[in-house]
């Protein structure tokens, strides 16, 4: 039998959060005691975990108390305010935020890529963003083979991006423009019914937004690469739950589709997707709720030498964000 | 007053040709006789312009007899069997399908690039791809100013890619989506409403789709630049009707993002779009039935030397078909 380990989730009603509760079941973790943390707005509710009512309470000093490993599933100023509580209380977190993503102390982990860098925490490991993670899920092994030089990306990303409320808002807008209505936008600035824009997260100086700047920085701490060459474009599409990229490598040494097929078949959280002649390729649609990232589409660039193009798929709130992180606390768990 | 023109319309019931008719009365066409051709099915019902009633006509050897000019809005085998015959009776096809594109007789003309080659003819002029035509307006200044050496695109294309059958297919499955209900798939091989998928037109041997390749090619020929390279994934999603395409270009001369907003400024068939301090970006629902291919996200590609990305966006159906068809029409009048 698997030793107890006592879990406090943080953020547990949020679309990750509800994720990451539903991840421990399916996994069997081996939840000693448990805490469901929220907002104070949300706090009083209950939630069910394994024939048990937990009631949600709000934040407080205490909460972290006896506590092994907390999972915070919340905002970048709640993650600053209470990471450095839960690691005081003896807790390891993974944070989801970006808080502490490019932080040197700080390591960030794609668990099929760089499980080894967990041991190197001190007290807070970083589950690095959706759109990372999923393309690194991929791109880990290929860099392993080949040594990626430069990496172009372009995303389609979901409303889940707004958590609960983003896919709410899409299905309303839906709604109001098959029924000829005026948009109400509360969670997205733009409408994400029947449109798509190029703004995710804030823009900086270079105009580049901080959600393109995560793909550049965090791939490049993720494949202790940092000399990788990134260039992003991410997009807000309007799916449910889900990111998928289209993209293209350069690669030091020659990396054929053969090959990556042949490497991407054998590497763990990869399900090979790539059989064109049969219409099978990465979609949304397959992969809500999945742990697997598909890939598929692979096939020579043919407009430069030593290139690649492919195209990935995954959950954007399971293996993009709850996944990871519950896979983080596993191995955590593993040496407790 | 400018002469009259004696025009057909083949497929005028389609999104296309209903889009055509639309625009020769927005445009002030100086029409003389209009013919309008559809699918035996849809022929008798009556379609107004100006105040007259037409009645649809099937096709028939006659059809073209005292035809100027012939707009083609059908699909390849009718076009193939049906130019022919128009040019036969002397009238000059304006052919929006992919059957003549790349025949070295026949011009492939986005006017705002590459118009002069209008008047190298010989009954048939090609209106390119939607998705070639709307980054080419953008594209074609640039190239003209910094030699464009490499083009990666991902592309963002509607339901409109269906005609009004997709656009209609596109809102009854997000309907069933959310009520729940399963999804039933006419027009598009997979679900388009909530999914993106990146197959368009059939896979080649090169697991390149064709409409992929004619991305390749027909840049190549509007901007005569056989050397060009490309690499193209074209994704389908679910909006109404228009192509957004995330664009990278390498470049031959130094092409600054200020030098390229300034040439773009300037350039005709554009609207820049690209200040992103006030959120202002390409994006499909800016664009419905706009005749100017937005651009914007203007910036340095952070992973190259003389690399630049931007997103361009128009819509798929007026200048991505029917405008850019009526504007070569429009010229060809000019010296009729």
């Amino acid at each position: 039998m698997k030793k107890k380990v006592n879990v406090v989730i943080m953020g547990a009603t949020g679309a990750v959060g509800t994720d990451m509760l539903k991840l421990l079941k399916e996994r069997d973790f081996p939840v000693g005691q448990l805490k469901l943390i929220a907002d104070p707005k949300e706090a009083g509710q209950k939630i069910n975990f394994l024939g048990t009512d937990y009631v949600v309470e709000p934040p407080s000093p205490d909460c972290f108390k006896g506590s092994q490993i907390t999972l915070m599933a919340v905002d970048v100023p709640v993650s600053l305010q209470y990471s450095p509580e839960a690691v005081k209380c003896g807790s390891i977190v993974v944070d989801n935020s970006s808080a502490y993503r490019l932080d040197p102390k700080v390591p960030l982990v794609v668990p099929e890529v760089n499980e080894e860098d967990i041991w190197t925490h001190q007290g807070i490991i970083a589950n690095p963003n959706c759109a990372t993670i999923i393309p690194m899920v991929a791109l880990g092994p290929l860099h392993k083979y080949a040594n990626i030089r430069r990496l172009v990306a372009s995303t389609y990303q979901s409303a889940a991006g707004g958590g609960f409320a983003g896919i709410k808002e899409l299905k309303d807008q839906c709604l109001q423009v098959i029924n000829g209505e005026p948009v109400t936008k509360n969670v997205f600035l733009q409408q994400i019914a029947f449109n798509v824009f190029p703004h995710i997260d804030k823009f900086q100086d270079n105009d580049y937004t901080y959600e393109e700047m995560k793909m550049v920085n965090e791939s490049r701490k993720i494949l202790h690469c940092p000399e990788l060459r990134v260039n992003c474009t991410s997009v807000r599409v309007p799916t449910i739950s889900s990111i998928f990229e289209s993209i293209t490598i350069e690669t030091e040494r020659e990396l054929t589709p053969q090959k990556a097929r042949e490497i991407l078949a054998n590497a763990p959280g990869i399900k090979l997707t790539d059989d064109p002649a049969n219409s099978i390729y990465p979609m949304p649609v397959d992969v809500y709720n999945q742990g697997l990232i598909f890939v598929g589409r692979i096939r020579r660039d043919i407009s430069a030498d030593n290139s690649l193009s492919l195209c990935v798929c995954g959950d954007q709130v399971r293996k993009g964000a709850a996944l990871n992180a519950v896979q983080i606390a596993e191995i955590l768990a593993s040496r407790l």
